[in-house]
Parts: C-alpha cells; structure tokens; sequence
C-alpha cells in the first residue's frame, strides 16, 4: 500500500508514530515561516505541517509546487497540534513530514470541490469523476452502498436467495417502451432489456425458489422526465405460499431495519389505507402523511346558497390550514395562481378565514353569511387561527388539484420536513383503470396481478370496481415499493389477458411460456419491488435521484461524461443486419 | 402464510404440534389401508401418513386424486414415525392430516423432477422452473446465493463501496464484440452493453471512492463456444494507492474466505508463478497445479542420434508419468490418437517406459540405446514405473499439445480430483502480444494495464519484452480471475493507445474522458476481476456454468425457454429509427 493509514484515521493515540497517507491536496497555507497541506481522501483530511526554517529544502520546494488535487504521498511522524480543530476527526495531530511524493499532479478542476461547489449541474455531469470526490456527493453513494447491504442482509437471514435473472430477453409490448438489442446470430431479431424480471421471478416461484430476491438494474425507454432514468435498479422480491398480509409484514420489517441500521431511526407500525380512502380523503394515491389536512367534502354544506360555481360543482372540496388565517392577501393570490397553474387546473380558490376573534371571513360572503360560514368551520372542525381553502369542479380533476394544494400548504406551513419520515401502505387498488384514449382496459399494476378472490365474479360484469391484492408503500408522499399477490392459475391469467385486449395469439407469443408454467404445479406467490434510487435519495433527505446514482444520465437520455449514446461504425451495423434510416 | 413450517423442518420435539405445510407432491405411494403422500418444498421433505380406514373419506379421496408436481397444503398433526428413516432430515416424523387443500394441480412434467433426470438438456432448458425444482439444479444456485453474500460481506468489512456503473454505455471496437441498443431519443446512435465496467471503476478511482466493488453482469456478442454465455457475471473490483502486491494479498484474502465460509476448506497460501515459467513448466497460462508433472526439456539430451524427428524440432519436451510404465499398448496408442487429434496437433508421441525391474523400453529404441535411454531418466528424474512421454516439434505448439497431454494423463491417474483445490498466482504476464493477422500489437489483458516501471523504456525498442503488471489467479487450471495495476498518467496512456494502432482522433473519441480524467489527479490505482459463474461452478465441483446460472441461454445465444431473441414489432423498429435488412 502506498500509505499506512488513511487520511481520517490517525488519532491523539498514534502521536509520535511515524506514518504514511496518501491522498489529494485540499488546500496549501503558505504563512512563509509554516506551511499547511489539508490532505483528502474518502475517510477524511489529515493537515500536514512543514515549519519551513527546519524542514528541509526539498520538502519545502515540492509543497510549494503543489496544487489543489495533486496526489501525493506523506512520510512523517504524526505530533500533537499546538492548536487543535473539532472540525474533523483527525483535529488533534498534524504530520511533520519527512518525505512527501508527488504521485500526480492535477490541472485547476473545473469546479471547487468543496461541500459547496461552484460547477453547474452540466458541468459537474461532464467531470463526474471530479464531482464524485465532493463529500455530499460521495455520502450518497456511501448511504446507497449501505442501503444495499442492509438489504441483502435481511433477506439472507430470512431465506430469501439472490438469483441473477437475465438481462437480454424479450420484448413485450405491454406497458412502457423496451429497449432492444439486435442480434448478430439471429438476425432480424432482438433482445428486450428488461422492465423488470416480473415473469421470471414468478418462474423461479413456480420452480420452488420460495424466496427471491435481487437488486437490479431495469430499462425502460420513456421520454424521460425531471428526474428519471433510463436505467433505474429495484430491489425485487417475490414470495411463495404467502397472502398479502405475509409480504407487508415482511416488507415492513425490512423498511424498518434499513431506517434502524442505516439512520438509526425507530419508525412506528406501518398504517394502511385504501386506495379509496387515499383518494377521498388526499385526492392522491400515495399521501404524505407527515400531515393530517384531510379533505373535507361539502357538497353538502355549501350549495343551493346561489353560488353558480358551487351549484354547478361535481364536488366542492377543502383543506383546513392550521394556524394560518393570518395569511394575507397577497399569500392567498399566491395561493390562487398556484392553483390556476395549467399543471394543476383549477378555475379559483374559495377560501375563508376562522379568525382568532371568532369572525369569519371568506372571499365569497355575499353568498355566504356568517351563519352558514360557521356550518363550514363544523364541516372542518376549524380552530379559530384555522385558514379553509376550498376547491369545486369536476371530481377527479378537482380532488387532484387539492392534492397539490396540500401539499404546498404542507410545504409553506413547514409540515414535510425531510427528516421525518411519515411510512404507509395503501392497499385494494383497483385491478384495471380504463384507459379512454385506447378504448380498453388497462392493468393499473400489471397484467399479473391477481384480482381479490371475492371480486373475481365481477370481472366479467363490471371490471372497473374489481379490487386487486395490490399494494404499495408510501414514504413521505413518495411511492417507494409496489407489489401485488399474482394470478397463479393459467384460466384467470388467459382471462386477464382477453380483459386487456390481448388475442390468444398474442397472449400465446408474448407469455405463453407463463401461462404454461402454472400448468405444471404452480404455487400461490407475491411480492415487491422497491425503486432503489429512489429510496436512497429519501434516506438521504434529498429529491434528485440523479445524486445517488454514480453516472447518472441527463434528461435526454445521454452521459455527457462518455458522449453516449454515439454512432457505432457501418461494419457494426452491418454485422447485425440493421440500417439505420437516413432522417 | 400458507403454512407454519416448511417441509425440511419438523423434527421430534415438533411431534403432537398440530403445523401445515405446503409443497410439492413428489409422490404418492398407495397400499390400499395405508396412504403415504411426499411433500417437497424447498427445504426439503416431509411424510404425510393416511390411515385410509381412520381418516375422512374426503381426505382419502383428495389423496387418491393427486399426482407429481400438485400443489397441496397440509394440516395435521406431527406424529413419531414407527419406522424412522435417515435418508432425510425429517425422517422420524411424519403428519397425519385433517385438511389436505389442493393449491393448485399439475400436469405431467416432461421429466422427472428427481436428483437424475430422465430428461435431456434441450427440454430441461425449454422447461427450465421445473429444472429448477430438481436438487441439484437449486444447490447450484444457492451455492451461488451464499458465494455472493459471502463476497460483500468480506469486502464491506475491507471499505470497499458497492458502486452500480451504468450499463447502458458507449460501443468501443477495442476488444470483442460489443452488443448495442439504438437510441430512439438520439436517432442513428447506439448504446452498448459494457463488456465490463473497466472504465468507469478507474473513474471511481480518480473521483477518490477508494476501493469498488460491484457482482456485475458484462456482455459480450461473440461467437458462443460450449460453455460461454452472451451476459455473464463478474465480481468487478479496484482499488486506489495500492501496489500489485496489495491486490494480491487482498484478493488472496476473498478467495480463502470463500473457500471457508462456504466450503468449509482451509486452502494453503498461494502460490505464486511468473507467466514465463508457467509457459515453461506446463506450456499453458492456467497451469493446474493439483499435480506436479512438470515439463522436461529434452534438446540437450536427444538431439543428435538420427532420429530425424527430434533432430529436426524446434523442441522436444516430455513429461513423466508417475506410476504409468505399465500402461499397455492399447493405453499407449489412445495417448498417440489424443495428441494427434486436430485441435491438439502433435505429429506423433515417442514414450519410453521406465520398467519396474529397472529395464527402460522407448518407442525408439532404434535410435537410442540403454545407456542414451538412461540420460533420459536422469533428464526426468524418472523412478522404474514410470512413463515418459514425449513430444518433439515448433516450440509453442509443441508446449500446447504437451499440456493438453499433461492435463489428460493427470485425468487418467486420477490426480485431478474437483473436490482437491490448488489456487495459486500466475503474474508478470507480457504487456502485449503480436497479432500476426493485424500486423499490430495487441493488448494481453487491456489497453489500461500498466507496464511494470522498470521494463517502460521497452516499449519503444522492443514492445514483445515489456512485461506487465498483471496477474491472474488459477485454481484448479482455470482462470477464475484477472486484473492488473492500471496506466494513470495521460501521456502513457496515450503512448499506450499509439502502440495499439489507435489513431489520436481514435483514442480521444473512445477514451478521451478517461485520458483527460488522469490529468485531474488520478492516483495508482488497480484491480481485479472474477469471472463469478466460473467460480461457483468450480466451487460446486462442475464443469458447466450453465449449471449456476438460473435461466442461461444456449450456444445459439437463445432463451428456449421464453423464445428470445425474436422478431419486434415494425411500429418499434420505426421509432427507433433503424431497418431490418432482408436476408
């Protein structure tokens, strides 16, 4: 080893030692009469001192040739500091160099790489490597290595195995876009890579594995949003001989040893709730409930007052702010443009202020006198200090508008602190969503998910209040894990298949081997997947993905860092049997 | 759960429990008032005992109606067994049940789900979850499972960060053939599949992360040979401010502690060859050292007697033996056939027998008389009952065909046991080899592969000689690993790129941003790579990686069992942007 001791290990315990570090030079002080280096690596900075007068010449000649992000190497003897820092671990000493090393030498980076770097995102995306070296970036990574081995040590201790399933299979149009890989022994034909290893790992079920698990990478070729990526990684388990009650117990207890061990954090029992319930109750399917601010419906309280937007409301719904009556005017325009926003799409805000004298005042009182304003602060249970805002209009659009309104309130009344963490289960989604534009129905999970035993019968009569044993876990309004309890019987999985429009055929050629392999003994299975990245950024506190992967990709799908994707050469092509179409 | 105990756990302290257990029926045996059903999990087997005139009518009738491979659930009481047995773990039990459930039935399997199968390869690959329910196919896999957990947690211990790389990269024509995936964002451009994360770990390195590690799946589109997959799994590691022994001593240290987690085995301190004497002892790179059988050469001591054979040869090099003189002529004359074969290509064998009454008998002896044949034994250190074989020709040839004659009589005399393993270093390999197709230097290891210091001033006078930093760890004659300490100066790099008859405009389009990484302070650094199927399958004692992958494809690049690659969708080929030539 080109050191002895790293740069975040040497103590007041190893004064008078004689050692070698090696690392990057964070910074040179040169005083005349004393020089510093501050020497980093990964575990920490270790300063060196050189008193010019004693040292020798040469030493003192290569410090000062040094440049921030040199690498070099210290031989000296660690003594105590005359003056000590609680700032980092190694405060207490300092080395005295006999010897120092130049192992590279470094041109100025690009960005300071400092806690606060002054590099823009694309700039830092370029030099990765460099943005690598910053501690919050490198903590992320540290936290996501931990994250996973947390993980696997879970699921050892209760049996699940890690199978690798394959990388290269097979397109299957359902769902989002694969991508393909064109193949040079079978030409005219293509891998997929997968979405997930959904049918494989219901094979390795059916093969008797009981217990899987994987953390993976995954592909899906969407256009890709703020913060998505092309390749992402799951932790993906799936469970035999279970009901759905097994996978959130089992699935809650790695939850809560992953906050244990990595944040050291109890969390509470998991709550659950209904999909419906969720969507009644915070218009939203994955609810942040680090706050209450439940909806409140008030169809009934509110019309046939003469206020048209009311009366002519599918739902009229609201929120009770706590403590923020004293909003003021301008707080609440702001609040209305927000809601206007064409993202969120509401037509106003209604809103009435419970104040702290016992008045109360709304922006609609020539509809509303006080007498019917008190029955909307019962309707809310409003304390006096409470702040009502309310929305009306066509129901699922309006209750998705106060969903987001929510949850700025949540932000502006500080209620989603990032280092609480508010875990949940909501449960009995619907099997199938219609899917208007295709004129068909759409699996709302995917088309393996397995309809409640009781609500089978409804298939055939009315598909859309089919309930599915499907499940995700919700962590600050965030859905970090999804699964469901599968279809393990080959009729219910062909009848699955017709449901969402699939011909025999298609259903043959695309999952046939499936359907064929519940011929042949398969058991009763569940399981889920978690959005690793994901839930690494929210251990983090943080909510760009895009920091806790190491090479991340940008929006349009491209690693700045390695110029890819790229043009391949015409013998590569050529090879596979492709052209690509002149545009 | 839809059980309280598995079916490899009940034992007599369970006896009067009342369980359930769910599995597999591996069969039912029927003697009219007695009714025995064997219930497999994968945990093992348990005994259901049905005294048809004291149970239910209904449980006798469900009984009577299963077949191999239904999926029942059982719920009973444990009961002593009166005749125990001591094939299996729960052997002095059995359950009488009260509820026999049917989960799910089954047809018959293709084969027989048994330790041997009736089955032949093809349709064990097309049906492969029900391979997977076969013993030994699901040890394999646990093997797996166990080598992997034991893997991270050595190296978690040792500060080495798990780091996901991306696999969605850019095509390098360096090297073997690259799989590519079009881009549909990025129209006329390619991804590739990486043949192995090299790359982005030494960018790891120069961004300070320390010490990587990553099990990892590399991709490589080649022509496939018996045993070679197109996706396959590495353990990916590197460090930063080592030396070669530094990766050595700790990589020694993984392997040992496979060996003892795992196996149980406590292996002897690795031995270490340099490539020139491996070439030269044994006349191949992966020597297998589970026994000696060392080559002899023989010029000095042949040449010069008329035998035109060895006269004319560039080499004439031998092994003895042990114990072999005996062998008869039948034995002698397949040894001849064996090294005639074309893959093994030696023109002849002259053999020359060492009797036990101390009487020595060559295939020459019209050329060499006693006393001539004495030299040799001296030459080989031969004892009487010995054989010595010999093989005369151009040198590299003949040293190739020798070692294939060496690993065969080794197979013959039985020393090559795959329950005995002997692990030990090959290092100082060659930097470069000459592409005599090319007319070009090619990299041995990788283009990133440091030349050892002292043999730098080489490379512009005589390249063949550099040797470099690399190494290779053998055990049991196959190359389980390989790495090297790696180039991180810009400009030898560059030197590097220019040997390998890489253009500058070349170079910097492929590997520019690693080359511009290194100016940046990029520390030494080095590392490793073991081929992880290879492993698991010499771990578990086979030959096959096929074996210890879960869903393999065949040597047609296929997945028989989902019928992959295949035809896509003309509406996919055109978002994509590329044409399917016709054949």
């Amino acid at each position: 080893m080109l050191r002895t001791h790293t740069c975040g290990e040497l103590r007041i315990s190893n004064v008078s030692q004689t050692v070698t570090i090696s690392g990057w030079v964070q910074g040179v002080r040169d005083k005349g009469s004393l020089l510093w280096i501050d020497l980093r690596d990964r575990y920490g900075i270790t300063q060196i001192t050189i008193e010019t007068e004693n040292a020798g010449k040469d030493i003192v000649d290569i410090a000062r040739s040094l440049g921030r992000e040199f690498v070099i190497s210290v031989t000296g003897k660690v003594t105590e500091r005359y003056s000590k820092s609680d700032k980092i671990a190694t405060g207490d000493i300092e080395i005295t160099p006999d010897k120092i090393v130049v192992l590279n030498s470094a041109i100025t980076p690009p960005f300071t790489i400092e806690d606060e770097t002054d590099g823009g995102d694309d700039i830092r995306m370029k030099y990765r490597y460099l943005d690598l070296r910053r501690n919050p970036v490198r903590q992320n990574l540290e936290l996501r290595h931990r994250m996973a081995i947390e993980t696997r040590l879970f699921l050892d201790k209760l049996n699940f195995l890690e199978v690798e399933t394959p990388v290269l299979i097979k397109s299957t149009p359902e769902g989002a876009r694969d991508f393909v890989v064109p193949s040079r022994m079978n030409q005219g034909e293509f891998y997929a890579l997968p979405q997930s290893p959904q049918t494989f790992k219901q094979l390795l079920m059916v093969g008797g594995f009981d217990r899987y698990y994987q953390i993976v990478k995954c592909f899906r070729d969407e256009d890709l949003r703020a913060d998505r990526q092309p390749e992402f990684t799951q932790i993906d388990c799936e469970m035999a001989f279970v009901e759905q009650e097994d996978i959130l117990n089992t699935f809650e207890g790695l939850t809560r040893h992953l906050f244990k061990s990595v944040k050291g954090i109890d969390i509470p029992e998991l709550t659950r709730m209904t999909y419906a319930d969720a969507m009644k109750f915070y218009g939203n399917d994955k609810p942040d409930i680090r706050f209450e601010m439940k909806f409140v419906e008030l169809n009934e309280v509110v019309k046939g007052k003469s206020f048209k937007v009311f009366d002519d409301a599918g739902l009229v719904v609201g929120i009770c702010a706590k403590g923020a009556a004293e909003y003021s005017r301008k707080q609440l325009d702001e609040l209305t443009e927000f809601v206007k926003r064409p993202q969120i799409g509401a037509t106003g805000l209604v809103y009435a202020r419970y104040n702290t004298d016992g008045t109360i005042k709304s922006s609609v009182d020539k509809f509303y006198n006080e007498e019917e304003l008190k029955k909307w602060v019962a309707a809310f249970n409003a304390q006096p200090g409470d702040l009502m805002l309310i929305l009306a209009g066509e129901e699922n659009k309006t209750r998705k508008a106060l969903s987001e309104l929510r949850l700025e309130m949540g932000n502006r009344l500080g209620l989603r602190d990032k280092n609480t963490f508010a875990c949940h289960w909501v449960v009995d989604f619907p099997l199938l969503e219609y899917n208007d534009e295709l004129n068909r129905w759409h699996a709302m999970h995917h088309p393996f998910t397995s309809p409640k035993p009781e609500d089978i019968a409804l298939l055939s009569t009315n598909p859309g209040a089919v309930r599915a044993n499907a499940y995700d876990m919700v962590i600050n309004g965030v859905e970090v894990g999804g699964g469901s309890i599968r279809i393990f019987n080959k009729q219910l999985q062909s009848q699955m298949f017709d449901l969402l429009g699939f011909s025999k055929e298609e259903a043959q050629a695309q999952f046939g081997f499936l359907m064929n392999a519940f011929e042949f003994g398969a058991p009763p299975h569940g399981g889920i997947a978690f959005g690793f990245d994901r839930l690494c950024s929210l251990f983090g506190g943080a909510e760009v993905i895009r920091d806790f992967i190491a090479f991340p990709k940008n929006n349009s799908g491209r690693d700045v860092m390695i110029d890819s994707p790229s043009p391949i050469a015409q013998a590569q092509l050529t090879e596979l049997g492709i052209d690509v179409k002149k545009a």
